[in-house]
């Protein structure tokens, strides 16, 4: 039974048909090197090298996800009016703050909701009426126009991690994040065929002065990529900084007609919108520039515990925030967001890879496409500080659930370790790699006569194998996705190449890939005058490290 | 920012939010054990302590999953319909090989079929027309009625790993299986609250001959769990072994009447049942027992390179396996099973968690519903060689589809490794943690006041949180899903405890389980009847070791 390396445990005749396919059939298929003293039907360098090349910089890029699959919902139709009805309540009878930002309050006020303080009420049906005006999709242009992605309806986009302040890698271990490891997590998506956006914050550059490191990010996203990208929000001219140097690239014209960059603005859960994001997301959707307005929800601290009770606290925030984007611009481009999770109620920490946060995207889903607007969840979440198995059953649990719930826009779909906090070397090669998994799912089947595969089944009948048949040698290389993470090897094969795991293997991918990357050409005239631009931000901003 | 062990990425006002719950809140909320240093929130030996409580023998036990979320479909009614009259199509004009039984042959004949020598043809229509006497549902009783399981209808039970020849711990790594390896894996079934079923050949017990295991195999389901169990269907006589083991516990009259064992009976694919499965399936069948009829695909090997043609080959196959057991005993419960993955095309290795083979799992849980009969597939399948990342986002590639596409039976939910030649005992514990993750989220969402919860934004208002309103102090013990595996400590906490992945800290949970088991009473009367039976057995039959 050893040297097959097949499976066990249903029947037995199988091994012998699989034993012989792996001796003969497989390799006049793939005509791949193989040792010939019959060691192994894998040969280690012939694998080895395959495997580079299709983990190296040359693997094509995918475009965006245009779903061939059906929706998936958990919530009833009654349920999800429920919650809409619950919604107009909170909103008319509590209310939401809007702190320090008297021009917010004073465009409510003008807008017909009820002022008091920093608290705003609107009038039933006043916040989804204001939310008429927004898209239901829009096209996010990238500088290489194959890269442009359209957000919302059927299709599926995914970004790397936002916002960590440290890196993990095998080699290291864990340290802050510098400017270099930024660099490194673009140059990785845009390596990775199944990220189609280079994301915003991929780590925090903590080695740059705060108030300076916002430019950096964004020439890096404009110099070492060409996949659409995001802008600061940390301060609202931060974001116009943003806006500036997105500019020097795609024109003054274009990027006040079109979308450019998206945006991440949070609500301050629960009901509380700060004047740090609402002044970013005025200067972004002044401008034309797409806001995700993300309800950030850790269920039990800043929300309800229960699923509908947090769910109608994010139609609340979400419906408000983007409401108040049309107030800036009306057809400004916004996406319905939310973050959720949930916390321990045994220790007060974040947990990720739960059932109710799962619950709980599908529902969103479900009520932002009742608003007819794009929708933002999901991820590769976790809480575990190594990507193990934990790390991944926790990133399958929230990416599963996105994949089928249709979410448009998908943050941290790539590296996020420990919460949030650490950007991992690793589990961006293995949550790129599932991405792709995903990718494939979403194509569906093929109904067609060769995807009938009758002729098939009738060259070869009974008791046979389908390995040499004409219809397996017509389709073999494209009718299985390959994943450049996974181990299919024999377990003798595996123990001889040093049982790596597969984190182990992940870090001599990237490293590899980091090797071979090439940067995407950037018009030089482009590249003088972002830096020109950034040269004279940086001799007037401080040079404060906190 | 560190020290709150928090999110990072989404704003940053959080962070403080939950800090402050961390020192306060959280710890009123649970009163339990804490350091008084402030050092950690999560005191080390309290956390541990409350851990080990819940992972050791005495949580609660689960019943089967009675689904209260939708059904997941992939496939168009169109393309189902294709399949089946392409089935038809298989059937009439290819046909099926019974081999080396003749009675077989006689019976097809008998009920209409074209016979030419070992090939069966089947006019249109004849082998759905005999499946219609199978019951849509039905229990399987278990000598505890309390685990009596229900297979069909919107239930779905989880059963452990079957067949690996070998095992893996972290402390011994992978080396054959043994009879105490065996029982150990019975015991943690019991253990586990999300497994339903104590299996079948959880591993192979290769220290005892071939033609005695089954004996203690029947036995140790019945003398170290309560729980429902599998026959053998290694030969007909094993069969008959299994049915009378069974009978002394359940009586004659009872087994006759009743389901109280499902037999794996694979077929052996493509188009082909072999004289050794059809023989216990006569034997199953004509005492009333379950029969699974599994094809067992690999796509490109036992079957072609597309999820329809796929498909196609596997209803043809199942249905022919389910109406034969009709012809046994009409009546007798039946499962239409799967077990679908593909191989690598260009190694030929087997290859699990990939996109293709969930199409198929899903595609057939659709085919099974329209011919009125429980289905039978997906697990926590993987290739890799380790209890990592890979192991993890595979299994959890299965077992998405699995709960999502309403799988009745679910062979392999725990415990499966290195393409199913390993029963881990690690894995099974990260894996049963995962089935009760899925459990929950099959309880689907609460609609009711109580989960509105609209009470409690009301008291909590804007900028405040969660964690000490009335709501949350009513709801926090139940209101999330815990798990047993993951570490969602602070990472100063988790460095402190020795930096140990999922695996290790699985390692630590089965020995502790182990440790504290106690084996379910059984009848003295019982249990001497049994190993008289065994004696009995044992001293007629060889004891060649393979």
């Amino acid at each position: 039974m050893e040297g097959v390396s097949c499976i066990a445990g249903e029947g037995s005749k199988r091994y012998e048909i699989l034993g012989l396919t792996q001796s003969k059939e497989a390799r006049s298929l793939t005509n791949a090197p193989q040792a010939s003293d019959g060691r192994s039907r894998r040969g280690g360098g012939g694998a080895e090298a395959r495997r580079a090349a299709r983990s190296g910089g040359h693997q094509t890029q995918l475009t965006y996800i245009r779903r061939n699959i059906p929706l998936y919902e958990v919530l009833s139709e009654d349920g999800l009016a429920l919650i809409e009805r619950n919604c107009e309540t909170v909103l008319e009878e509590i209310g939401i703050d809007f702190r320090e930002d008297p021009e917010a309050l004073a465009m409510w006020k003008d807008a017909g909701a009820d002022i008091k303080g920093e608290r705003v009420r609107f009038p039933k049906g006043l916040v989804r009426s204001l939310i008429k005006t927004a898209p239901k999709e829009f096209t996010q242009f990238a500088r290489n126009p194959d890269r442009n992605v359209v957000i919302g309806g059927n299709n599926t986009v995914f970004a790397p991690v936002y916002g960590p302040p440290f890196i993990r890698n095998i080699d290291e271990g864990r340290r802050y994040a510098t400017i270099e490891d930024f660099r490194n997590f673009v140059k990785l998506a845009y390596l990775a065929p199944s990220i189609h956006h280079s994301g915003g914050t991929v780590c925090e550059p903590v080695d740059i002065p705060v108030h300076k490191r916002h430019l950096d990010m964004i020439y890096s996203h404009l110099r070492y990529s060409d996949k659409p990208f995001m802008g600061s929000v940390t301060a609202p001219e931060r974001a116009q900084d943003s806006v500036n140097m997105a500019k020097i690239v795609f024109g003054d014209e274009f990027v006040d007609k079109n979308c450019v960059m998206v945006n991440l603005i949070n609500a301050n859960s629960p009901l509380v919108f700060d004047s740090t994001m609402v002044g970013a997301l005025k200067v972004y959707a002044r401008n034309n520039q797409a806001t995700v307005i993300s309800p950030f929800i850790l269920s039990g601290a800043m929300s309800a515990v229960t699923a509908i009770g947090t769910l109608t606290q994010i139609l609340a925030e979400a419906s408000v925030g983007m409401a108040f984007a049309q107030l800036c611009r009306p057809g400004a481009p916004v996406v319905f967001g939310t973050f959720a999770s949930s916390i321990s109620m045994q220790s007060g920490a974040p947990t990720f890879g739960t059932p109710e946060p799962a619950h709980v995207l599908f529902g969103a889903a479900q009520l932002a496409r009742r608003l007819n607007v794009p929708f933002r969840s999901g991820g590769g979440l976790c809480a575990s500080k190594l990507p193990d198995a934990q790390a991944a059953h926790e990133s399958s649990n929230t990416l599963w659930p996105t994949i089928l719930a249709g979410v448009n826009f998908v943050l941290h779909a790539a590296g996020w370790l420990e919460g949030g906090l650490v950007s991992s070397y690793e589990k961006f090669i293995i949550d790129a790699d599932q991405l792709s998994m995903l990718q494939r799912f979403a194509d569906g089947v093929d109904y067609s006569e060769n995807g009938q595969a009758l002729s098939a089944i009738r060259e070869v009948g009974p008791g046979s194998h389908f390995l040499g048949c004409a219809h397996t040698q017509a389709n073999f290389e494209t009718a299985f996705w390959r994943s450049i993470v996974a181990d299919n090897n024999s377990f003798e094969q595996w123990r001889d190449d040093g049982e790596r795991d597969a984190a182990r293997r992940a870090n001599a991918t990237w490293k590899r890939q980091l090797h071979e990357y090439e940067a995407p050409a950037l018009d030089a005239g482009h590249d003088e005058a972002l830096n020109d631009y950034m040269a004279k931000r940086k001799a007037v901003l401080p040079d404060s490290l906190t």
